[in-house]
């Protein structure tokens, strides 16, 4: 069976760099836990101080104020058919939310409890939020929500998804700062509210030095990391702190390629394009303690539900028998996480997730 | 919180439909339940006349056995490391095999029943199997494992998954006729074992009326289909069995977008590229009694892990207020139903899976 291998040393690592970073900075830190999904993971954080967090559903906000987290951002436009969980979640917690838009506010009127809100801000990314250029309307969302002595605007919101999407840095430096600086406008604008910044994906938070303005940075892939990361410049292969193990079990010759147990149903069907090709999880080597960088570059070419391919493996071939474990860094460690549901750590620990 | 809805009645019109087509062709029919995953559903099939299914993992086996199926192949490439599984399950089941490779019949010595195999075959798929042009190493396979006396050749296996990539009908009828010829060829010349030849995937099952010197037939997506069996061909828009329905919380009016929440984690990020882009799922239309097809075609446009986003929405856009429920049919039922773990079906029935 596939596993997903978890190095904790790498996470704890990965979870004291950014910590550093936001204390150097003095920036709060809310990471997003939508990328462990795990209760006994999030507890690795409080050793650094942490004691608010990002989540991106009512489901997950749920499980972990059963972990004992009470200051959670629901960070997803709000959905008015979660306002039952919100007013329970509510009653013994600081349960913050989003919101990007004025539909929204109306059908708050049944929250029972304070409720903080951030406004969703859109700098280019183009996924979600009101565009940072919609002062007016920024505005109206704001004086809407007074009615409701419930609702308090919080402060703003920004996840720049677009840095995901630039393989350049110098396009990057573009996004970070055209965020950083719409971000700072509106703190300017709004000054009147007090509102607090928060922004912050793990490319811009691993990579940026300058966040002037903003107060409270989120991000949630850095702890674990994964081959997409790495490709944009995010971290080091030996920064990815999760590994799927998966046995070969088919060898053919002709194109010296071979077959795994391992796919969509285990990675996802996440893809990153190096030289012109999807890819779905890089191969790494197995050592006594975990894992390290490859000596040759291989990657995983296609997955269909539970079959992996490898083309053209030169040596790596001929070295390795049909039933043999081989390691791959997965693309999208979230999604992989997702799927897998349970952690193996290198010290044989097995920790749960809320799918679990 | 975004639901699976499970339309019964079109699931058992695809079942009864590929029942009588597998009769008309004198074809035995072991459908393959790694689509559904859920012994209730698997059920439905009894009514059929069904007795013998396939799946694609040793987990799986176990879990229908417990359901009460005990013919059972599991057309995976066999990983030695599943040696214990196999005996455990070979004890009161009749479980088959597929080999690929001579290296892994030593590894089978320790068997401790009659284990059924095929040969896996490939007829220029190129993921897995002993190409088809291969005599001789056939050959030594069945030579090889007749000095084991537990293991007992049964015939050739071939999933023609290139058909998924062909989306002429010219592409697909190369396809099918040649393996077809392939896989008839290999019956002749083995003819002193007297293989049956186990073939079929589910766009082929669909759509072809010759089946010459096959024996039996091992669809699977069929019980569902998706928007990927529609491009292909395979099957109407009105037959899929299965929609997604997410609640629409973001309404952004300068290209009318709308965001869903319902994203990788709940439809797979298996696209279908649809006028040179990526579509993750498309728009159908609630009934009182289900959904129907659409009158305005529209995808969704990108998934991240948990936001959906559709775009020049149109007339939609003015239709739909945030807090509504979409209904869309996915890209591949079964990496979205391995996701959402459990089926409501439109009368109110809440049926799970194995991984539920």
């Amino acid at each position: 069976m596939p596993t997903l291998l978890l190095d904790k040393k790498r996470c704890l690592a990965n979870i004291e760099r950014m910590a550093l970073k936001a204390r150097a900075n003095r920036l709060s830190f809310r990471p997003h836990f939508k990328t462990h999904q795990s209760a006994e993971i999030g507890n690795w954080f409080r050793d650094f101080g942490v004691s608010a967090i990002t989540v991106s559903s009512f489901r997950m906000a749920a499980y972990f104020t059963e972990a004992g987290w009470n200051d959670i951002l629901v960070a997803f436009p709000f959905n008015p058919g979660d306002i039952e969980h919100l007013n329970r979640l509510s009653e013994k917690n600081q349960i913050s939310i989003l919101i990007d838009n004025r539909e929204t506010l109306p059908l708050l009127k049944p929250i029972t409890k304070k409720v903080c809100f951030y406004i969703d801000i859109d700098t280019g990314y183009g996924r979600t939020g009101v565009k940072s250029e919609s002062v007016a309307q920024i505005n109206k969302i704001i004086r809407d929500s007074q009615s409701n002595s419930n609702l308090e605007f919080s402060g703003f919101y920004c996840h720049a998804g677009h840095s995901y999407k630039a393989f350049s840095a110098m396009e990057r430096d573009e996004i970070h700062l055209k965020a950083i600086a719409d971000l700072e406008h509106l703190k300017k604008y709004f000054l009147e509210y007090s509102p607090k910044v928060l922004y912050g994906d793990t490319p811009n938070c691993s990579t940026r030095e300058n966040f002037d303005g903003v107060d409270e940075i989120t991000p949630g892939n850095f702890i674990f990391y994964d081959l997409y990361q790495h490709i944009l410049g995010s971290c080091n292969l030996e920064d990815i702190a999760v590994a799927m193990a998966c046995p070969m079990v088919g060898k053919y010759p002709d194109d010296q390629r071979l077959l795994i147990h391992g796919g969509a149903v285990h990675f996802s069907k996440e893809s990153v394009h190096i030289e012109g090709r999807p890819r779905y999880g890089q191969l790494v080597n197995p050592t006594e303690w975990g894992w390290e960088s490859p000596v040759r570059v291989q990657f995983i070419n296609s997955l269909s539900q539970e079959h992996g391919i490898l083309e053209n493996c030169g040596e790596i071939f001929e070295r390795i028998e049909i039933g043999d474990m081989l390691h791959f860094v997965p693309v999208h460690s979230c999604l992989t996480a997702n799927l897998m549901r349970a952690y193996h750590t290198l010290e044989g620990e097995i920790i749960t997730t809320l799918n679990s």
